[in-house]
């Protein structure tokens, strides 16, 4: 019944092996992979990890993410600027709607964000155990790949997914980064080999892809969820790599 | 940040929907499902569902999947054949190998087995709420398919997986499902939509792909693999529907 065995890399019989990346799709089974050997890289396309990526590459200073909206409020107290979503909806008085070009701002520059989302920070939160955890997304995603190839570590792909659920937009995040890192990484498991595929056959049509998997979403959002769709779809366009420090997301490269 | 909102099938507005189909593609995400409202199709392709499956069309008259070891040999104590499978390897004294092949047998024919495996009998048992739990494989997916599209139920295909993590060759059992459903049920969410890319893409070559997705099996288990693999994909070949009712698999047939 059980066709396999453990994994060989598993059963240290001397075999000098390539790194390896696996993917998580989702929070709810962060508990099965090695997250302690592991970095991290914890994906919220749409629109958490976007919109940090994009807070990064206009000037903030630091994010903190945090689980609940009452830590959010509490940093906002301190002086923080803040950010909260739940279900898709910004609760009042925050300083950022859910939207990346919120963060275009001149405010942002050197500033301190608190921010709690419904599956993003969930994500964060859950890899903490990592040597590293850093935030990738579309508009990041060749700094990160990158880096990754520096470094000695195994890597392990964090999806926020939906409320537990897997979901496209971060396994397709997931596949883009395997193929990057294809010459120096091998995928350790079933999860990262579907997630190559999948990216594979949408990349030449991602944003079509995308958009007609969740046509509920079209139907419920009319105004400016394209416009986001369209930015958090496009590669390579910011240099940052926001990576958890303590309690704080700071950019790599200046710390 | 959540870019997307609760699906409109839970809004309750009306619209009068078509049935729908969904993939939980790990026993350690059931929670996430409306499980209590779907028939669940169980799926451990490698080899547990493929193995009922085969027993069923070679005359058992019933299957009691149960979750330890000491609960099957208790069974066997009482005049039950029982069947065991722990990390791919079958403990000693029990009455059948992890081989479909071991089901083609006299003895089964009348019988009763009981049969405990590290992700199949998980699957199943997680399942228990459902309005019906069937047993899937590629052997008998016609039947299968034929006897949902003639209830007026959601589905959800329940995935062994390994240990908790998703596998290629139960995903892709799903996807092939949905498609041979596509004209009577939509997909409820992303995870069903990948494992139908998934199947559309791996197809007309399964058992290659299968075998390369899984190439460190393939080292470590020389003997007979090959020859399940092979059977184990083959498509249509049985009519029986193996249905949990109470504690025991029945065919839907003849009850």
């Amino acid at each position: 019944m059980g066709l396999r065995e453990e994994p060989l890399s598993k059963l240290n019989i001397g075999i000098i092996s390539m790194k390896t990346i696996d993917v998580c799709l989702t929070p709810d089974l962060t508990h099965l992979y090695d997250i302690e050997n592991s970095i991290v890289v914890a994906v919220d396309i749409f629109r958490a990890t976007s919109c940090m990526t994009t807070a990064f590459a206009n000037g903030v200073q630091a994010i903190i993410p945090v689980e609940t909206i009452e830590e959010c409020v509490a940093y906002q107290q301190q002086g923080f600027l803040a950010a909260a979503e739940r279900n898709g909806i910004t609760p009042e008085g925050f300083d950022f709607d859910n939207s990346p070009f919120s963060y275009m701002v001149d405010k942002v520059k050197g500033a301190k964000i608190s921010v709690t989302t419904t599956n993003g920070t969930v994500a964060i939160a859950r890899s903490k155990a990592a040597i590293q955890v850093l935030v990738g997304s579309f508009l990041n995603i060749g700094a990160i790949a990158s880096y990754l190839k520096s470094q000695n570590h195994n890597v392990l792909v964090v999806c926020a997914g939906w409320k537990g659920k897997p979901n496209l937009e971060d396994t397709l995040f997931a596949g883009a980064l395997i193929e990057r890192l294809a010459d120096d990484f091998e995928t350790a498991d079933d999860a990262a080999r579907m997630a190559l595929v999948q990216y594979q056959l949408a990349k030449a049509t991602l944003q079509e892809t995308v958009t007609a998997a969740s046509s509920h979403v079209r139907r419920l959002k009319k105004l400016g969820i394209e416009k986001d769709i369209a930015y958090c779809l496009q590669h390579d366009i910011y240099e940052v790599i926001p990576v958890l420090k303590g309690v704080e997301l700071v950019d790599l490269r200046g710390n």
